[in-house]
């Protein structure tokens, strides 16, 4: 079935005392599961086991109190009682052939320490780095001593639980032997500061303990960040040759990366497949161990290239795991079509950053698998011979068309317009986001593959004729739109001067290809991508643009997504300049009056039209209608009606897909109580 | 032993079916341990019940996944199995005679369903309110009569748990029930919507629910905002008047109180004692049901006045009663000069705001009650007839001082300068902070009550008067100073033109009196209080003033206070306009470099000093020459020598405090493992 030229990504590597079965690596990964959730988490790593990748890591994995990461839910090796969490994955990652590395880390004045009251670590004194109102304290040799005994403890820890390979970690700016390299975080002056080779030192030293306490069994494992962007006070890719040259034949392994973790995992919009080459190829020229890089590979040319061109030996992965935990086992089976390519939304960060299980734009099953027993390539067969209509063509309902056919209903789908995709065609062609079209390709390729699913475009639907349609079971998913009104978080009672206003543009007018000319204020009060996108491009129609918020700052839930950083810098390097704090009191012709939210006082901006993106409205009218009609569905053969993802409540193409899905997966299934999914208790016995 | 003036304070109200013994009613409010630590959540309301309060309320309770608060960590009545969590609470609080109140809620667009992945919910449909990139839809009459019966369900999940009183929650813009009588919220035109009556009835059939389900054994309580501060789309006191008018007998008990949460609990700096009244005198007037408010009452001539001047029927607190858990037995027992006053610094806020464990700057034992044992009023006595050396007067060395004589050690404190208190005393004169110094102030109270502490003033220690001094244990609570180089967060290798310059000020000059004159910039690479502070000090001394920050937004983790719009408002008030998103790239005679972080463009800005305020280094001379001399200690029979507070590791002065308490809890101990403290672990056994 294999396509012979994918050979060798099926091939074995030895990784130290350990061989991974292929070159398939599901590098470390936060999940916002961790310690709080183990059955969850274990779950969710062995389908990545079960879908063919070679080897499994955990996310990051506290190994003391005083490198506590609270609020963030990793993984947790304090003492002997957090063993059975992780005994848990690694039985499950093993019962599929796969091999489960364990990522240690003490993350020093990167941690909190909120929940353990310790006081934080660094090399020298220094505020911590996430705003937390309290110093790390420079480490003793003392601490160093301590420090390299909780770390071989934990690598011992770890080995009784299972692992096969253990992480020394000092990438992402997010671990102490990593704190140690960086000039702005050691000014110390005895051997562990000043020269390189001293500042090499503790990771060399903890490298070596674990080689030590583990290396028997254990493959160690270095995850190395080879270049921060920040200069001299960061690790450089000049320092990086050399480090990577002084350690090259330590570890058993090398994963290397960009730091920090906005650098690594750069959402599509900003970074292409394969963007990290430049900084990490020079590795495999400097050691002959295995080597395992990231680039959001979803294509198996591309890693078979990274691989016969010497960049990588395995290719790692991180999001096209989370995307399709089986890629591996598709490419293996010759089923290329078939592969769920992430499309870089980052959305499955913001788990993490939210402290809520992972979740995923492409994959809705994602962080479903022990609490709903969904798993990403099967579902339950139909219960009955209901055919099912979907009306709309856009993320839910393209999902709930696709996952119930796969069920097996006889599913027709009808869609107004002539394209398929909804939101997502009409934002995928904005700058930047045309890997998004995959959700719709994806979908698309498997409904098409399908005897049972039909799709009827340009079918805009009346409530009778879904009434003649005569299915028995309909779910409109029509979508939403932009309101014009001004009305959102910002302004409960709407922005006088908008209604009616021509000069008032939404997101859904530049979709449309309606753009305004001259001077564009983007009125932002949505607070994530979008109004950045909308800037570019009238900023690449010759538009002069402002970006307007009354928040304090711009686009902030964008933080969750790592596109913060990156959308900050295209507006910079389009010149669009930001007004934070001032709200919209006024818009008369060309003139719009703003009032700082803190002072009250009112200034004028010239304008010849604001694009407003507050809030939207979902497109019920049909669902509202055939409310109306209720009294008619029986005659009509009409069991059920459900209104999904847009257009039951605007969200993100992550909620509509996951809507869509779950539709799916509930027609005609028992009904569960009010809590649709396994819970994790927290011991309320006194022990 | 109790003053007669305070009788009134301990006579019994009836709330409906039961009876609270006194009134001191402990308002509900979060606390990071909710669901999620339940053993640990019990243990903190149980020494509250066992300190004298009548009532002791929860946080704010989720009464069905719909409603998820994730990540922040209340209650859960979800379903059945919640029950367990907090009927252990109930059986702790009763067990002092103490009436436990449950706060039921529904957070409709307030909520998040990060972990439920439901859709939100609300009056109509509308943005999430935090920001989360996803809407809440028009609840349909069939929701409503669903959130009706969840609610009533969970109130009868709560007297199943052992409450005595139930909650229905419309207060602090946070439950729907609330939002239904919001104009912003409620654009409804069906009977829920439009006229006064319509957005109450919601909110009355509720009340009515509850007592029919639960009132012939609970106390049904509302919790009640009678003012937004918003303007029209929100409550207006007005309106609130009729509502109270049109609902006045319908609860057992009022508690009201003003929206939303930053409103509510005000930190001391902008808001004093009582501060609610104006908003609240009126609900007594219209009622004849018990009225419960707050005002951060820690004097009980104020609460004497409260109850005899009609304002109020039971003194709520949640402040007061995290700052002194024992607070109403004091007063019973005529100890007024031992109740640990609240300083109104709202570090309490800052553990929901961070999901992790409460904590207090006064009480240092708040969240400890459980997993280290820790009793704000009882500690274990001393194992030996060792003597203590602490140096340092300051909030650390004062509280070891205080708790080391608690234990009964013998104890000398020697303070360098005249004043005690430390950075206390300091930043007690600027603008704002005078109560925090009630830290200082109830130390030094309580060890002056003591025959064994003695306190030497003006008695600088030097390395060779320690090892005359001949204590057996030696504690160094030193402090710290702030960095003049511009090292920080934002500047890992010092600003160029800093060092050396007398133009550049620190927060140590200001406190010392030594203050810039002209055009000042207040560098604030910090992100907390202490930079608006400054800014107000040289502002009152007629500087001309800029608030720099390289970050985005000032004052970030002022957010977790509930300080950061009382600061930007403050601000504004003084004409202190901020820069932000500027790097400081040279400071030459009186000309300031500044370069945009994002597009690297530079600026010049003209200015007569810099208030530098990066980070701190700590004064660690005296231990640093104390290790040296190592070799000495037994000589000088010193045992231990230790460094604590800001003279390890500089933090708030809650970081300060509990240093103190802990090393004199930990005195001559027993060594507990890596894990110093009980963990709730979570169920790794499938079930």
């Amino acid at each position: 079935m294999r396509d012979p030229r994918y050979d060798i990504l099926f091939t074995p590597v030895a990784i130290g005392p350990v061989t991974a079965k292929n070159r398939f690596f599901q590098v470390p990964h936060c999940n916002g599961m961790g310690h709080a959730m183990p059955l969850a988490h274990a779950a969710m790593r062995e389908i990545k086991a079960e879908g063919g990748w070679a080897v499994i890591s955990t996310e990051e994995c506290e190994i003391h109190p005083s490198g506590d990461l609270t609020p963030y839910v990793e993984a947790r090796l304090w003492d002997d009682r957090d063993i059975p969490a992780l005994a848990l994955m690694c039985d499950k990652v093993h019962a599929h052939g796969a091999l489960a590395a364990l990522e240690l880390s003490h993350n020093g004045p990167t941690a909190s320490n909120l929940y353990s009251r310790e006081v934080l670590l660094a090399p020298s004194h220094q505020p911590s780095k996430y705003g937390y109102p309290s110093q790390a304290r420079a480490m003793t040799k003392h601490d160093i001593r301590e420090y390299r005994r909780w770390h071989r403890e934990a690598a011992i820890r770890g080995k009784r639980a299972g692992m096969d390979i253990i992480y020394v970690y000092a990438a992402h700016d997010l671990s102490l032997a990593m704190h140690f390299l960086q000039r702005r975080r050691n000014q110390r002056s005895d051997e562990y500061g000043g020269s390189l080779e001293n500042r090499v030192r503790l990771l060399r030293e903890v490298l070596e303990d674990t080689k030590d306490a583990v290396g028997d069994t254990c493959g160690v494992a270095l995850r190395f960040a080879t270049e921060e962007l920040l200069g001299p006070g960061g690790v450089e890719l000049a320092e990086a040759h050399d480090i990577v040259g002084m350690l090259a034949e330590l570890p058993d392994l090398w994963d290397v990366n960009v730091a920090a973790w906005y650098n690594d995992s750069v959402p599509s919009r900003f970074a292409p497949e394969g963007a990290q080459e430049p900084f990490i190829a020079f590795v495999k020229k400097t050691t002959s161990k295995p080597v395992v890089g990231v680039g959001r590979f979803t294509s198996p040319d591309t890693m078979v290239a990274q691989l016969k061109r010497g960049v990588l030996d395995m290719i790692g992965a991180a999001r096209p795991s989370i995307a399709d935990p089986f890629l591996p086992r598709k490419i293996e089976e010759g089923r290329i079509d078939d592969i769920r390519e992430c499309i870089g939304c980052n959305i499955c960060v913001s788990g993490d950053m939210t402290i809520s299980p992972i979740r995923c734009t492409q994959n809705p099953t994602m962080g479903e698998e022990w609490r709903k027993g969904w798993h990403p390539e099967r579902i339950a067969p139909k219960r009955s011979a209901s055919r099912v209509l979907v009306v709309g063509g856009g993320p839910a309902g393209l999902e709930a068309a696709r996952a119930l056919g796969q069920r097996g209903y006889e599913v027709s789908l009808a869609e107004a317009r002539r394209e398929l995709g909804g939101r997502v065609t009409r934002e995928a062609r904005l700058p930047g986001l045309a890997e998004w079209a995959r959700v719709r390709d994806w979908r698309t390729g498997q409904i098409n593959k399908m005897g049972n699913v039909a799709i009827y475009r340009e079918s805009m639907m009346s409530a009778q004729d879904v009434l003649d349609f005569a299915a028995e079971h309909v779910v409109l998913a029509t979508g939403c739109h932009w309101r014009r009104d001004g009305y959102g978080r910002s302004n409960g009672l709407g922005i006088a001067g908008f209604a009616g206003n021509p000069r008032v543009f939404t997101p859904d007018d530049i979709m449309d290809g309606r753009l305004p000319e001259g001077r564009v204020v983007v009125l932002d009060d949505d607070g994530f991508y979008l109004a950045s996108v909308i800037a570019e491009t009238l900023r690449q129609h010759d538009c002069d643009v402002t970006y307007l918020t009354a928040d304090d700052n711009i686009a902030p839930w964008s933080q969750h997504t790592l596109d913060y950083r990156h959308i900050r810098m295209r507006l910079a390097e389009l010149g669009i300049e930001p007004i934070v704090s001032h709200d919209i009191v006024g818009f008369t012709g060309t003139t719009l009056t703003l009032e700082d939210v803190w002072s009250g006082h009112r200034r004028e901006l010239g304008c010849d039209a604001i694009v407003t993106i507050t809030a939207r409205l979902p497109h019920d009218a049909l669902y509202q209608d055939l409310l109306l009609r209720e009294a008619s569905w029986p005659d009509a053969g009409i069991r059920t009606l459900r209104c999904i993802g847009d257009a039951e409540a605007p969200g993100l193409i992550a909620h509509a897909v996951y809507a869509g899905h779950r539709y799916a997966r509930e027609l005609e299934e028992p009904v569960t109580g009010e809590v649709s999914f396994k819970r994790h208790f927290h011991s309320a016995a006194p022990g």
